[in-house]
């Protein structure tokens, strides 16, 4: 490779590994790596095109216990680990034993992301945008969002050292905004709802050079962190794919994303070629894609959010339409849960697993319940589910289920008479 | 080894791995392995004796990305991670950059424990304790506890389908007690403060019979677990010790464990011999032990608690005088910070490497400032400090201390007019 020149800016060689090109989704309209996101002939999304070479399991095996051992795979430069980074990922993938017996599901697994660096897979996308910002000799590392983006944003724009500013609703609640003040001097409320700050966001992206805000115009970097979830479950496994995996539906990034690793991988000989099935998990208070895939139908119909599980809620998914596609044609569904199933999930995983997770891993839990008691999923077949974020967060969707068994006095014959032995 | 005979119950051969008996800390004693935690002679506590195998670095480096790619080195059996259980450890070592340049450091790390399972180090511990109550068939696994310790015992309890109860101050905030009772189910209120709870503990160890207080009677296998902090730390450095530790001292178990792990990756060759310092950090509120560090006594005096620091917060710390020894036998110190200090130590970690730590964490990174101000520690040498949990844990501290920069309308004129760029 040579040093190229984009949007004004000499890049290094080698800036973004081996990524050759944004191509368009929808056209295939290729456009030189910077920083754009739709596609200058139709307006499409842009994604991260590659000419990967040879890779071998060893070579990643002796990587680091984080996501840049697989960083030959994603848009990033071979020396990425010199850089001040939150070194996310390479978190656990448990056996679910006691949920599965619960459940019935014969070989059950759930990759735990709570674990991250600001407890959500958050970590990873941001991780792959702050290299793109650094590349692309961003002054200012920005994003909207009401909470696990913020969080890892303004935490890995600490630790970056580059200028952070994070926009947030006003009327946030002060837990949630000390989770990202912590990190910056640099929070920014703004009187409005999320989509008034997510507007903002833009305005300020179009108006200013030198920006680079993590979910729009380094978006197709940020997006290919979430392939690191894909090839974690792969090698974890042993270097094979699971048969079914139940993935969360916000923007529908991540599932599409987990479904592009798991290919490359096949492609790259890494791992054998199989037929595996994607299910995605909504609220039914946000479940635009499950309501569509109900419906047999290929449009979504944006929804305005309803449910404790914020994180997800996302009215009007970008990646909606690729989460139809992938689920109808690995043989997944999506499917969708209320909110009191949602507590029940966050319950039922913290009491059979020992894994706090926040509402979003709720869904994803209930979902799977819901999968196995209506038939969509096959219970003999090897399953993973992907745990998003931490209970931590989102603490007051299950302050009132949860509580002590007894109050006793402090002797031992108290606690006799409690009837709790 | 053959099968033993302990407590009235049979053991399964290598039920401890290579450990070989308990020893008495003051007098040398040894009793069998069992459920016992004082000297039958002179009441000193027990500790681990061991007998090990010739180890390699590569055995350990083969090994999972959790405590137990040291279960060579640890009081549980060589098929440990069959049993369902947290998979704690192989956490972040990450360069300080930014706090090192802050501090005048010149080449500094941080151990962040924070990403742990259950966001603090006590899951190491209780990994360990987790494995001893299974061999020694207990019953019940509990704990007296207030915060981090509670959380890791009902979430490990709950993963490896044990019995398990939790016994906690009744007045403790209800968001601390939805941390431990999302897992459990037998999470006990006692009218009391910590000591009661943990009096009424030790009351019922005595009383019934197969009950496994991990601080209390498996005790010794419990302390183990923080051993893999100091091995951790060695590898992570690619097989090397630093020049200096610093190290936060509630009861002072961690800072001795991490010297043990230390000295016996010396014995066993994985490192190289060299001279390196420990220092011990302290809240004001609590210092017995800087305290008596000071004043060059060997006698530690009990304090009444008065500190935001909750966590590091024992009065009468069973092991302030073995951290007396080492810190003085290393050439380090003990030292202590007031609570304000401990809250600016809290946004100084989170502002220059994107960590939030809790009330402890902050009380190290404080105590580490204070140590190169007044001249303790040399700036020149390699310093690593632990971070032993999560900021989430204890929000209250600095809620009131960060927030948003600025609060504006949702518009590109309005953020412009803000000054904040």
């Amino acid at each position: 490779m040579s040093v190229v020149e984009t949007a004004g800016q000499v890049l290094r060689d080698g800036a973004f590994g081996h990524a050759t090109a944004l191509s368009c989704r929808e056209c295939g309209h290729q456009v030189a790596l910077g920083p754009f996101y739709a596609c200058p002939e139709c307006f499409g999304p842009l994604e991260i095109s590659y000419d990967f070479p040879a890779v071998t399991r060893e070579e990643i095996e002796a990587g680091p216990a984080n996501i840049w051992r697989y960083k030959a795979l994603l848009p990033v430069p071979s020396d990425i680990e010199l850089s001040p980074n939150m070194e996310p990922g390479f978190t656990r993938l448990l056996k679910a034993h006691n949920l599965g017996r619960e459940l019935g599901i014969d070989n059950l697994w759930v990759k735990d992301d709570s674990t991250n660096p600001t407890n959500s897979f958050k970590d990873r996308v941001v991780a792959c945008a702050l290299s793109a910002a650094t590349e692309l000799h961003a002054k200012v590392f920005a994003c909207p969002s009401t909470g696990n983006l913020a969080n890892a944003v303004a935490a890995a724009g600490a630790r970056a050292g580059i200028k952070t500013m994070v926009f947030i609703p006003a009327n946030l609640e002060k837990p949630k905004q000390v989770n990202s003040a912590i990190y910056t001097d640099s929070l920014v409320a703004v009187n409005g709802n999320y989509d008034d700050v997510n507007k903002l966001a833009s305005e300020i992206a179009g108006e200013e050079e030198g920006w680079a805000f993590v979910n729009v115009n380094v978006r197709p970097y940020y997006a290919e962190g979430s392939k690191t979830l894909g090839y974690e479950i792969a090698e974890q496994l042993g270097w094979r794919l699971p048969d079914q995996v139940v993935i969360p539906v916000a923007s529908g990034s991540q599932l599409t994303k987990v479904h592009k690793a798991f290919q490359e991988l096949i492609k790259l000989g890494l791992v054998e070629d199989k037929k595996y099935k994607i299910y995605g998990a909504q609220a039914t208070g946000c479940g635009p894609v499950a309501t569509a895939f109900k419906a047999g139908v290929d449009a979504i119909r944006p929804v305005k959010p309803d449910t404790i599980a914020k994180s997800l809620a996302i009215g009007n998914p970008a990646d909606g339409i690729y989460v139809l596609d992938i689920c109808r044609e690995t043989g997944g569904a999506v499917e969708e849960v209320t909110d009191d199933e949602i507590r029940d999930g966050i319950v039922l995983l913290a009491r059979t697993e020992g894994i706090f997770t926040e509402t979003a891993g709720g869904t994803t839990t209930a979902v799977l319940k819901k999968l196995v008691e209506t038939g969509q999923l096959d219970t003999s077949l090897e399953t993973v589910f992907i745990n998003t974020g931490h209970g931590l967060k989102t603490l007051d969707a299950i302050a009132d289920k949860v509580g002590a068994a007894a109050t006793i006095d402090p002797s031992y014959d108290a606690f006799k008479a409690s009837g709790l032995i």
